[in-house]
């Protein structure tokens, strides 16, 4: 501060430091690192995710007693529609009737990327802020939303209008926990993959065209899995790491992140997150393609994933009207540009500040041609 | 980020830059400083305190509609009993439906130290994050609440439950708003004032002495209330700027803010902030003194300083249990140790952990018989 009267000047620098650590087996007996942070003796609020409790409720549940530490296991539903400010109030009711010490007793949290954005969120909001640890349990976590510090629930009829930048003490990845996951769950994680490829790994692209249908018949847990689990972890954080408040507005992770935020919202009971995204990134990358952007071999090999790897796509839930409101909202949130990301031949990009209702318009109809078309024996590349 | 496989490291610094500007005439139309941040064309969502409104809202009004900015003036009540949930989300769909750019329109709180409290978390947690600009109205807000970073809500009964550390991009003091406060409200700003003073300011103290009731009398408009009000926000942010985000959590400031939580959330309707500190800070110089921490000639100071400016205090709120309760729950707050901010002399703080029920307990009738004999007419010191 100077010494000035009419003015003081407050400043100030803010660490941020956590890990991502891959650890297998994070419920077996002999494994610590759920105790690695925090103090060892402490207590924890541990928030597990209700599909996840099924699996491995017992295990985890045991893993704490074996320890003796005290620990309140909170069981959580899953899913979009539980993003909710009432999901988040529970939450933090219940922590605080168990409750914590400010600062050595981490909030655990187990579960997919809705759950772990939300107890992010908890942990950001109570007493201004109490340390968590997130173990996601999806592909789409594993990959994508449990690496960064965004943490929000969805509100007023928009995904993710509450939130916060919320860092963790730590995020432990334990691969083995994808092998119980249903395929749609995995593909949707899978969306997230393929969008970072387009964007920024042509590499990554090439090893899913390779492996990405062996990889899902191995439920991740094989050699050539590992090698584009480390490839996609590793990108996204490269990507994250050096904008984590989005001071840089254009983010190239948020490829497939304009149009489908209507969808999603719209259509929380029939559209998981990445099979939103997936639509925007086809639309997108049509759009591109007609624009000269995106060479039309490039297009075709997308095109051509999407299909060798089956992922769903219902066309029918594809709406201009809502999907340029998506458009007129994000340029709200990018500060009144679009700056969208637009594929510019495998693993680069642009961004666009001038896309028409006019090229949306005129996508829609070309990408339910073409997945139609899609659904015809694949030709030979 | 290391390319070891294993693990990947996340590392950044986070820069926190504001300044405190003291502005008078800020609502005069020849002053520019309500729209020297952010784009001076942008629009701007303005929540206004009620009784400010009353004061200052056509002025307000007036100010940005001469300048053509596109603002919407929500009118809030403040006051304890207004900083809760609901209030916090409606102004969130307020907020939602003007709407605003994510950062070049910051959104501005005029008013005391709970509405600043709340909407700072209100831009907390829109989209992440959002600039907001603070103009603190009442001496509460101008030397204490407004200054730092803490934005909050009370929940679950209990003050402050939820919030985060919001940095503002500015906060614009205008010393004229203070002249329109009734004589309660600038008391309660006072009792912050006095803290400051008894822990690390003994000049102020003596200030305190020779010109308190001077500048009560003069609305705090006249220099010797410059002089006062320029030391204690001084200080204050002397205080918190090396720890904006408490990793310290032995805090100075914290003083008279242990036992006097309970009481506030119990008694919202007859116990103003500064007024439930007040109460804290003598019973914790009752303790000190007993303790042979605090000599009993500044005790003597302190409760002169007390009946010398006139403030209320009601003994009857006191409560042994009810702040026996806010030291357990100010221990889990403070990680696990009591922490304690106790006077030991004028302008010297040091800090316990080891309060005892029965101090406590002792304490409090030896306070309501020292302010019952402060009615009687003082000695001379």
């Amino acid at each position: 501060m100077s010494g000035v009267p009419t003015r003081w000047q407050v400043r100030a620098q803010r660490p941020i430091a956590y890990d991502v650590i891959k650890t297998p087996g994070l419920f077996d007996p002999a494994c610590d690192a759920l105790l690695a942070h925090g103090r060892p003796q402490g207590r924890r609020f541990v928030v597990v995710d209700a599909e996840v409790a099924r699996h491995h409720g017992a295990a985890i549940r045991a893993w704490f007693d074996a320890r003796g530490v005290q620990a309140r296991i909170q069981v959580v539903p899953g899913g979009e529609e539980n993003k909710t400010i009432e999901v988040w109030q529970g939450l933090l009711r219940a922590l605080d009737a168990f409750p914590i010490h400010r600062r050595d007793e981490p909030i655990i949290v187990i579960g997919g990327g809705v759950l772990t954005d939300v107890v992010a969120f908890v942990a950001a909001s109570y007493r201004r802020g109490v340390p968590h640890l997130k173990v996601p349990t999806t592909l789409m976590g594993y990959v994508d939303a449990a690496l960064g510090i965004k943490a929000g629930i969805n509100f007023n009829a928009h995904k993710n209008r509450l939130g916060s930048f919320e860092p963790p003490l730590a995020v432990l990845l334990d691969p083995t926990l994808l092998a119980t996951l249903p395929r749609r769950h995995l593909m949707n994680g899978v969306c997230e993959i393929i969008k970072l490829a387009i964007v920024r790994d042509r590499a990554l692209f090439e090893a899913l065209e390779r492996d990405g249908a062996a990889c899902v018949a191995a439920r991740f847990q094989d050699v050539a899995s590992e090698a584009i689990l480390d490839a996609a972890i590793g990108g996204m954080l490269d990507e994250l790491a050096p904008n984590l408040h989005e001071d840089e507005l254009e983010r190239k992770v948020d490829f497939g992140h304009t149009f489908s935020y209507g969808l999603e919202a719209r259509h929380a009971d029939r559209l998981l997150h990445g099979e939103a995204v997936l639509l925007d990134i086809l639309v997108s990358c049509l759009i591109a393609e007609r624009r000269g952007l995106l060479p039309a071999a490039d297009a075709a090999r997308i095109f051509a994933l999407v299909q060798q790897l089956e992922i769903g796509l219902d066309c029918a839930l594809l709406d201009a009207g809502l999907m340029w409101e998506s458009l007129l909202d994000r340029t709200l949130h990018r500060d009144g540009l679009q700056r969208v990301p637009m594929p510019a031949g495998l693993g680069r990009c642009v961004f666009l500040n001038d896309i028409t209702r006019a090229e949306l318009d005129a996508a829609l109809p070309a990408l339910c041609a073409r997945i139609q078309s899609s659904h015809e024996p694949a030709l030979e590349r």
